[in-house]
């Protein structure tokens, strides 16, 4: 046995004890009244990275919250990797559905129960661990690594850019390995691919100047929220199509072989239905569910608010109505463009009497490609067929992981990712979980994962 | 000068301050934790009419709110009337938008800001120092007097049916005087012939079993939001109009002679958008604005909510989407008859993919009209001329007051109104406000109306 698996064993409640700790803190990067636990998360971040025994680690503040830089360089001549994660959690609302408090970790049936334990803190957790057990039991890592840790990627990554501008140098590495994501399932393991982009606008539409009794104008006047309904409804045909003008512009249709890869991959629409608890499945047609989560973009409506939400009537015609929407974005779409686009759609969509401000709510996250025989993925799906006893899936996921492209774009390396939750894990709903056995196997994943880069030709 | 009239002027501002002790109860009768309030403010009006000398007073429980009944029977061979008001309130959201709080009555020139001050606290409050100023000034009044003030005139007066008809007999009556409701203008009366019914439903559509990751999920899978958006948007034709198969079945045409006299009354549509802060008026083609609001039913989105609605971006695709409707309603339509064509509708145009449970919030008001000639309107028309030195128009109001149609029903006796809020009182916004000089022109004008009405031949 290898002497960091067993550190790892002796060490299993000390870590768990650990994740717990940091599960507790609720650095919800999306509200304002939580900005001191995302500062405290990255506190808490920086100290168990310098107590791992990484030699530099620093917490670099940014226009936003701030994130966690950290390296050993004691391997000349092996590649060096950055290690990419995030501190930061989704808000917890409806938190009344939580089964328990969102910050107070519970393990349940194998799993832990909190906010963030899955997306990212798990996940993001394993790989510092594993460098400890690596530096503890062999006294070296086999390469270089450098660490990247950031408190906003759950709303939009919206510092990166100009922190890996100002620490281009710092942050130079042959590859960047991600452990934020998901794999395939409890056996199989699922190598990311492919990721969507995303970009975020808020409508505020007003009409009267003030809430109207219902009664009394109710049939001259404009209702924001009949607008509202309107508008939102223009987007989509009712087959699910999305019907605004210059939406598909730049979408690189998917290649026949792309198409045959994810056709390869198991997917049970049933169970699928019953884990969502739907009857019916519903989206663009003529793709697969698989494909219409990975490969084809989207237009969400996140949130709808206005009028009267409380118990009982009240007989109003609101003077507002408002709307969050995310889109999901495929390669090649950029998330600029397609926000202006949504403006023009809004713009030429709104009805009369009422008047429209679209608020661009960050920039957004390009979509991400990696070649699935990059020399990174090779030595990644080996690895893995040796923990999981079966080879790899390469999956896409229909979410946004924004610093994969933008550490394509800005420091022009591709990123690996080798995470563990999985899809049931309610990322950004109510009862959020991470699985142990995900937890503990991470861990050695990613001691073997290093050990293998070592001798890897990454160039 | 008349007794009633000195008396009236002695006790300008102890009738004030008395008006300003009602406000301040937080009378909200859609809220539950208001019951409390509500019933304080029936305990306030019993005490208010013993003071002024009715001789029977009693606060009757319902099954939601109580009701206040009295009478002064002292004028055999006189005609019998019955005042009705109410003395429950709005809810105040948005209450940050109120100048003063809405509970704590506030003067500025010459306006009362309070939550009720115009619906219809202090219009209700006006008979009742009328009949005080008559009973201490003359000894007493010249007509039998009886008075029915409800606390629920605000969630639809669901208890009155069960109130009329257990008491029938102590409130039998040649004609009901309604203390709620609307004037023309500061100058000229308007004396309220005509008003729509009301119906109100909350629909709650559910999608998937929990709140999904937009990205993850986002394409596969109906977002509620979307469906809930789609499914109201159906109601309505671009042009605004109502679109539900069944809605206008019953619907009686407005004859010539009514669009007629409608269109002697002047509307000036520059100043109405003026006071909406509205570019453009919204309504049903083929009707003036007046119409749209006097004539024509609508169906009216009150509320709409689910989602993220806090600040910044959450990729949710919630599992629940939600909305309140109430649809205004004209002779000859039957409130559950268009409640069950609006579940007809909604039933046929749910989206694939979500469920929609339907709630009926009231079984509605009926729409209501009494002839301009009624021997009522004959002797308050008089009446209104000497009060404001010209003659009143005969006008509709959009809103709904129960009562009315109630009362013709199961009295069989019509009801004419005399109130003197204004259409820019903001009832059911924030800032609602009674003009002193309503307040005090309403007292006078009520005295005269019960002494005209003690000649009248009202059989």
């Amino acid at each position: 046995m290898a002497g960091w698996q067993a550190f790892l064993d002796e060490n299993r409640s000390r870590f768990q004890e650990e994740l717990f700790d940091f599960l507790r803190i609720p650095s919800v990067s999306a509200l304002p009244e939580h900005k001191g636990d995302v500062a405290a998360a990255a506190g808490w971040v920086e100290a168990r990275l310098k107590s791992a025994g990484l030699t530099t680690v620093d917490v670099v503040p940014t226009a936003g919250h701030p994130a966690v830089l950290g390296e050993w360089m004691g391997a000349p001549g092996k590649p060096t990797i950055l290690i990419y994660g995030h501190y930061d959690t989704q808000p917890v609302d409806p938190v009344e559905e939580w089964t328990t408090p969102p910050f107070e970790p519970t393990l349940r049936g194998g799993r832990i129960y909190a906010r963030g334990s899955s997306d990212d803190k798990g996940n993001m957790l394993i790989p510092i661990l594993a460098i400890e057990a690596l530096l503890k039991s062999e006294g070296a890592l086999p390469v270089n690594v450098k660490v990247l840790f950031e408190g906003e990627e759950e709303v939009g990554s919206g510092s990166l850019p100009s922190l890996l501008e100002t620490h281009k140098e710092r942050l130079a590495c042959d590859l960047v390995v991600n452990a934020d994501g998901t794999s395939w399932s409890e056996d199989r393991h699922g190598i990311l691919v492919g990721l969507r982009g995303a970009c975020a606008i808020q409508i505020d539409m007003k009409g009267p100047q003030m809430d109207l009794h219902s009664g009394i104008y109710g049939g001259a006047v404009q209702n924001p929220l009949h607008a509202m309904t309107r508008l939102l409804d223009s987007m989509h045909a009712p087959d699910g199509t999305i019907t605004v003008d210059g939406f598909f512009d730049d979408v690189v249709p998917v290649s026949d072989a792309d198409r045959d890869g994810m056709s390869g991959i198991p997917f049970d629409a049933d169970a699928y239905k019953q884990m969502l608890g739907v009857a019916d499945l519903f989206g663009e047609p003529g793709y697969t569910p698989l494909e219409q989560v990975w490969v084809r973009p989207t237009v969400e409506v996140n949130g709808v608010w206005g009028g009267f939400t409380g118990s009982g009537v009240k007989t109003v015609i609101p003077k507002e109505a408002h709307a969050k929407l995310t889109s999901r974005l495929v390669p090649n779409q950029e998330p600029q463009k397609i926000v202006d686009v949504l403006i023009d759609h809004i713009r030429r969509h709104t009805p009369l009497g009422v008047t429209v401000d679209v608020k661009t709510e960050h920039t957004g996250a390009k979509p991400y490609l990696i070649p699935t025989d990059h020399p990174g993925n090779v030595v990644a799906a080996r690895v893995m067929e040796q923990v999981y006893g079966t080879p790899p899936f390469f999956t896409r996921l229909g979410g946004s992981i924004p610093i994969c492209a933008l550490l394509l774009d800005m420091l022009e390396v591709y990123t690996v990712t080798l995470a563990f939750g999985l899809e049931d894990e309610n990322a950004h709903a109510p009862d959020e979980f991470f699985r142990i056995e995900s937890f503990e196997r991470g861990q050695k994943a990613w001691c073997m994962m290093m050990e293998a880069l070592a001798v890897a030709d990454l160039t």
